[in-house]
C-alpha cells in the first residue's frame, strides 16, 4: 500500500489518481478526458481540473492504462450471436466505445478448439481484456489465457477459478420479486411451470418462487412446480396437468420463460379461462417478440441484459486500470408490468 | 492488364498468383496455406505445390494483401445486434476467422454521428476492410470513409454509389418460390398478407407472388394483397378480412414474415378452419423460434442470412486481395417445407 503511494507521488500520473482527486470512477474520468459519454458539465470540469492540477496529459491515458497498449477487446460468446448473449453485447459495446475500444467479436460456438483459436488470434491482438458470454449462465471451466493478469469477465457466464470476476442476473431475486408481486395482487394458488432441472437458472428461480411463497404462508400443495422444458408445447402440456389435477386449479402461474408462459395464456383461453380475471400470469425474459404479441401481453421479468453488459463494461475498464474484481455478482432484475398478471399497468 | 503481368513476373509472388496456378479462389488459397478451413486433401496439396513453384513462402501472405497490415475489420450494424444482422456477423466471422482475420463489432444504433465516430475508430484501428449491415435491406447514404481504395461491402444493407458491393437476399425469388409451390400443391385462391408498402422487401416479395400467380393462370381476384404491419396481429386481422369478405375463402395464405404467419394461422384455428388441409399457409423468415411453435409447425422461406455473411467474407478477402468487385448481388433464399403447407415433409 505504501509502496503505491510511493510510485504514484514519483512516477508520471495515472488516471486513477486524476479519478481519485476528482471523486469519480476510472470509467467516468476515462470519458471527461476523452470527451465522450454523457457526463454533467460541472463533472467533465472537475476532472478537467484535476487533470491539470496533476500534469496529468491526454497522451498519458494509455501509460496509465496496465496494458492498454490496443484499446480492443474480445468477446468470446458461445451463443452463437443469440438472444442471451446480444443485448449483454450490446451494452458492452455501448459502454467500451465511449472509453474508444473498440470490440471483437468471436463465436466460439460450444469448441473448445475453436476457442483457444480465437484466445489465440485475440492474444496476438493484445487486446487489453477479454470478455466471456454464454447461452446460460450455467458453470464452465476457466478460459485458457496464457497472459498472466490479463483482464477476464464472465457476463452471464460463471467458472470456478477462485480469482474470476462473473456477473449473472439474480435470477432467485427475479423470482422472488415475480411471485411476491402475486400474492400483493391476493393470489394464493401460484402454480410454478419451468424449464429442465439441469440448469442452474431453473433451480434458483424456484428457490426464490418457494421462499415468497413461504414469506406469505402458502402452503406447498397450493405451489406445485411443474419441470419440463423451455417452449410453448410444454406451456400447454403443464396447463392441462395443473388443470386436469385432483387439487383446486391454481389462481396464477409464475413461467419459467416467456415460451412457456405464451403456451400456458394460449391453453388457458382454449379452455375458456379468462386471463387475468380467473388466472394471472408471469412470464421470464421480456422477450418482446413474446410478451407483446401474447394475449393478452405478458407480465414478465427482464434480466436487463444490456446493462449487465454495461456493467462489464466498466468492470473491464477499471480491471485494465489496475483495480481487483473477483467473484460472482449477481445483478438485479425488473418486473415488466403488462395486462396478464391484473395488476395496474403504468403509463406508457 | 500487360501491366499487372509485367509486375507479378518481376516482383515477389502473390497469394493471387498461387491462387491462379493451383486453379483456385483466393479464399481456398489462404486457408490451405493457413492449414484452417475444410478443404479437400487434394486441394490443398494442389496449393502447396503451386506456392513452391512460384517459392511462396507463407511469410509473403501479409505483404500479398493489398492493405492486409491488421487481419481486422470492422462490421458497422445498424440492427441493434438483431436477428438479420446476427446471422450475417455469424457466417462473415465463420468466414474470416478461417483465415485468421478478426472482427471488430460495431452497432451505430441509426445514429450518423455514433456511426461517424465507429468509422473514424476502425481507420484508427488499420482495418483491412468495412461490412455496413442494416435491420431492412433498404437503401443508405454510403459509408462516408475518408481512405481511398479501403473495402466496404453491404450485406442486407445497399447504397446507391455506383461502385458499392451490395449482397442481399433474392426477395422477389423466394417469394415466386413460396408462391409456385402453392400452385404446385393444387392451390389457386391464394392470398398475400405482408408488411408496410414502404419496405422494398414487401414490394419484390409482391412482384415474385404475382409472377408465380400469373404464370399459373390465377386471376387477380382470386389473389388478394393486404398490406399492413410485420405483427401476428395484423395476421389475425387480415385474415378476418379475408373471410369477411365478399369473395371465396382462400385457399392459401403467403405471408410476409413469420409472425403474420402465426397471427394468420391461430386466426384460421380460432375459426374452426384446418391448416393446411382447408387453408395451406407459407410464411418468410424461417425464425424458428415462432416458426417450429406455430400449430402446426410453419412452412417458411428461409433468407440463408449466415451463408450471406460467408459470402460477405469471402467477398471480402478477395477485395482486400485487390480484386474488383460492384453492383447488387441478390442471393438465393430456400423453402422450408414444414406442416403448415401439407405438401410431404422431408424425412429429418
Amino acid at each position: 500500500m505504501s509502496d503505491t503511494r510511493r510510485r504514484s507521488a514519483s512516477a508520471v500520473p495515472t488516471i486513477r489518481d486524476v479519478a481519485q482527486l476528482a471523486g469519480v470512477s476510472i470509467g467516468t474520468a476515462s470519458k471527461a478526458l476523452n470527451g465522450t459519454g454523457q457526463l454533467r458539465p460541472e463533472t467533465r470540469a472537475r476532472v478537467m481540473a484535476s487533470a491539470q492540477q496533476l500534469s496529468f496529459r491526454p497522451n498519458d491515458l494509455a501509460h496509465s492504462l496496465h496494458r492498454g497498449q490496443s484499446f480492443t477487446v474480445g468477446v468470446i460468446s458461445n451463443d452463437s450471436f443469440g438472444r442471451f448473449g446480444m443485448p449483454i453485447v450490446e451494452g458492452l459495446e455501448e459502454c467500451l466505445s465511449d472509453s474508444r475500444i473498440s470490440v471483437f467479436m468471436c463465436n466460439a460456438t460450444d469448441d473448445p478448439q475453436r476457442e483457444a483459436r480465437h484466445v489465440e488470434s485475440l492474444l496476438g491482438k493484445r487486446v487489453d481484456g477479454i470478455v466471456v458470454t454464454g447461452r446460460r449462465a450455467d458453470r464452465r471451466e476457466p478460459l485458457r489465457v496464457a497472459v498472466a493478469g490479463l483482464p477476464v469477465i464472465y457476463a452471464f457466464s460463471q467458472t470456478d477459478a477462485p480469482d474470476a470476476l462473473c456477473l449473472l442476473p439474480d435470477d432467485e431475486g427475479a423470482a422472488f420479486l415475480a411471485a411476491d408481486h402475486l400474492i400483493r395482487l391476493g393470489r394464493r394458488r401460484i402454480a410454478h411451470v419451468t424449464g429442465p432441472e439441469r440448469f442452474e437458472a431453473v433451480r434458483l428461480r424456484r428457490a426464490g418462487y418457494q421462499e415468497a411463497l413461504a414469506q406469505a404462508g402458502v402452503a406447498d400443495d397450493a405451489a406445485p412446480v411443474l419441470t419440463g422444458e423451455w417452449s410453448e408445447a410444454w406451456g400447454r402440456d403443464a396447463l392441462q396437468r395443473l388443470f386436469d389435477a385432483d387439487r383446486a386449479a391454481p389462481d396464477a402461474i409464475f413461467c419459467g420463460n416467456d415460451q412457456i408462459a405464451r403456451g400456458v395464456i394460449d391453453g388457458l383461453r382454449e379452455r375458456g379461462v379468462t386471463v387475468p380475471d380467473d388466472v394471472s400470469v408471469v412470464g421470464f425474459d421480456n422477450w418482446r417478440i413474446i410478451a407483446e404479441a401474447t394475449r393478452p401481453p405478458l407480465t414478465t421479468i427482464d434480466m436487463n441484459l444490456k446493462e449487465l453488459g454495461r456493467e462489464a463494461g466498466r468492470r473491464l475498464i477499471e480491471l485494465i486500470a489496475g483495480k481487483r474484481h473477483t467473484g460472482v455478482h449477481r445483478l438485479p432484475c425488473s418486473l415488466v408490468v403488462r395486462a396478464s398478471c391484473g395488476a395496474p399497468q403504468p403509463p406508457t
